[in-house]
């Protein structure tokens, strides 16, 4: 492999004239007798490129007149505006060398859902999957970038664990030597103990749901992005994601313009406003009735009364919430909680609020839910010495991604998704 | 909790005069009739604060009396320097609340490793483990900032997989439904393929080996850092993780000052300079048999050989690197290979190299090693459409982490440690 100063496509879009040398994959490609057109693609875009047949030499003629969709190319040419070609740019091959074959590259449109799939690893080449993944990854520094600059520490919790930590039985078994052991469904305790010696946390961590059906709305192993902050309560926590999620929502706009244009999103994504719903006052908007979640028609229903808006219910019955949110003037008969929920884009993206810090509190409230305090003693003790009120919230990646991008089903927002029936690639 | 203009400790530290209000927990306490002296800390530093009797009512003096370590407090008071006080500053307390109380913090010099692991949630309130948290924090956030600026894409692997991706018997078995899976021991196969799309990838991702042995150089559950780009050979991928160890090595020596004097590391730490060894005259440098690995005393004497460096070993045998290695000239008959690996600090951080991208000679190394290529059908198939050459290498988080503090084992380079016994906390 030569040395050359090779440029990204977008790179060489940006020069727009004179030589270049760029490498990537042939996206698509015709030709003549003497005339080979290839769009080609890299990460960052693709470029119609002309390669005449008096320039090269017969015998690298003949191979890149028979080469097809996904070979792997280096080339010298150049670079000229052209309106007609698909980016507005073309460039005149000067030198080219195949890097990698490809024969009947096995995407197409004709394909189902279960077929792309299958073939997971290679839809990733796609226009449309490479664009999900750069919002992704952008939104993931996004938020790197938000909190440390709030000088949070950054935190990896354990994947996996002795027992349950919500209660829930939706959890898959690990064989941990002679023990039976599980994957965390939510790094909650663990977060919430190292908030009393980090103060200001948050992690970006897998957690696994052992979801029994197939929905566009799950996916049973997902990346979760969770804060832990001391010395907060529901108010100041609403508050730190309403400013992350406005920052990451503006680092997606100032930075993936191109990849909002491919997944048809331009203009349909803003930096959104807040709007601050008592739980009440929310649930009796939709029809709904005071005691219960919202379904997701419901939640459909309220982002449309607030458009481009994060809206936040916040104060929901101490009934519908888990064990360790604190229930309003830290009284266990308390119907109102300091727990909330956040919607944006038409689903629920967060739920949180401020935690139990008071054991006997805690201990009273785990048995109210009907668990077994003995379970939970670590956790419990670790608020014997000194905890502060704390808060926190967590936020999927996937589900995030999934409507920032306008995608139908959430197995698009992940690479190589995990559902009920699917365990491979 | 009223909503004063509370500091961190150490930005009241660098107020150094006039009033403050901080909050924290007691990290030490003494006492007279008339003034009690408050050791309080925080996730940045430590203050003595200074309470008297006279400042404060007949009640609240009682309580603040009697208070033990670790319990949590705000206080407002004067900020004047002291050279006697521990960290050069005293706060003349005019106001004083008591947030969480204490009693009997089961954390002390006295308790063996067995009992502070036991206690690990607590333990981690230290100086020691919060420094060590801290400088962790930093070098993943210093790497998350190289990366960027130089282009990658951050990408998730999938944790849990349908088969062993290198062969090794280490694996901890999931039951995925009606399905037997397990959990990932290295996300090797998956980035391989993203390259393909992404150009560009990084990842931190948990990983995990079934180690049978306790020691203090292994844990079973493990964040690696990983690195794949397209378009690269070995060398060109050591460069990259020349410069990444030193941009990490430089934003720990900037920012966690404090953290490396806590932990005794002040002048030990330096910028690493880089060595690069062909693996022949690297094993006999060090009294070892060509054609075999290196014992962790062989990797000593050879950092000691090329101090405040990462010493590179390149060009390995094929025989002791796994399948996906690319042997030297692409011939499958070749000895040398490559694969490099990469010492730090005294001990392997790293290993990697240039991939196979040929799918016939990955099959006929595949079945060199005694595996079948029908497990990895996937993984070859994604090597037929465009494959070009490409690099990387991982590094483990808790064991960079362990070198650059200094500790005796790895366990302490992560909040909540699983190994052949420990489940919990």
């Amino acid at each position: 492999m030569t040395e050359k100063n090779f440029l990204t496509i977008k790179e060489a879009i940006k020069k727009g004239k004179g030589k270049v040398s760029i490498r990537g994959w042939v996206y698509r490609e015709r030709g003549s007798n003497k005339l080979k057109f290839i769009v080609l693609r890299d990460s960052t875009e693709i470029i119609q490129c002309v390669v005449k047949k008096e320039k090269i030499n017969e015998k690298l003629w003949e191979e890149i007149d028979k080469i097809q969709v996904e070979a792997s190319l280096e080339l010298t040419g150049t670079i000229k505006e052209d309106k007609r070609a698909p980016t507005g740019y073309e460039v005149d091959v000067d030198d080219i060398k195949i890097i990698g074959e490809s024969n009947e590259f096995p995407i197409n449109k004709s394909l189902n859902e279960e077929l792309l799939g299958d073939r997971r690893h290679l839809w990733l080449r796609s226009r449309k999957m490479t664009a999900v993944m750069k919002i992704r990854s952008r939104y993931v520094q996004a938020r790197e970038e938000f909190f440390i600059k709030e000088g949070f520490v950054e935190i990896q919790p354990p994947c996996i664990i002795s027992t349950s930590s919500e209660g829930g039985t939706e959890l898959f078994e690990v064989k941990y030597f002679e023990k039976k052991a599980y994957l965390a469904q939510s790094p909650q305790l663990y977060k919430q103990m190292i908030a009393c010696s980090m103060e200001k946390t948050f992690t970006i961590t897998p957690v696994w749901r052992a979801e029994k059906h197939n929905t566009t709305r799950h996916i049973n192993e997902i990346r979760q992005m969770d804060i832990e902050v001391a010395f907060t309560n529901q108010e100041s926590i609403m508050k730190y994601l309403e400013k992350v999620l406005q920052y990451i929502v503006t680092k997606v706009l100032d930075n993936c313009d191109k990849e909002l244009e491919v997944l048809g999103r331009k203009g349909k994504v803003k930096v959104p406003k807040a709007v601050y719903l008592h739980y009440e006052e929310a649930i009796k908007a939709v029809g709904g009735k005071v005691g219960e979640d919202f379904s997701p028609e419901q939640e459909r229903k309220l982002c449309e009364k607030y458009p481009d808006s994060i809206v936040f219910t916040h104060s929901w019955p101490t009934e519908i919430k888990p064990f360790y949110i604190m229930p309003k003037d830290e009284k266990i008969a308390s119907i109102e909680s300091c727990g909330f929920d956040a919607l944006y884009g038409g689903v629920e993206i967060t739920s949180g609020g401020q935690r139990i810090h008071l054991p006997e509190l805690l201990i009273g409230m785990i048995k109210k839910k009907g668990l077994n305090p003995k379970n939970f003693k670590d956790y419990i003790d670790s608020f014997r010495y000194g905890a502060p009120p704390h808060s926190g919230w967590s936020i999927g990646l996937e589900r995030l991604t999934q409507m920032i991008c306008g995608l139908d089903n959430i197995k698009e927002a992940t690479m190589f998704p995990r559902d009920r029936d699917r365990l491979t690639p």
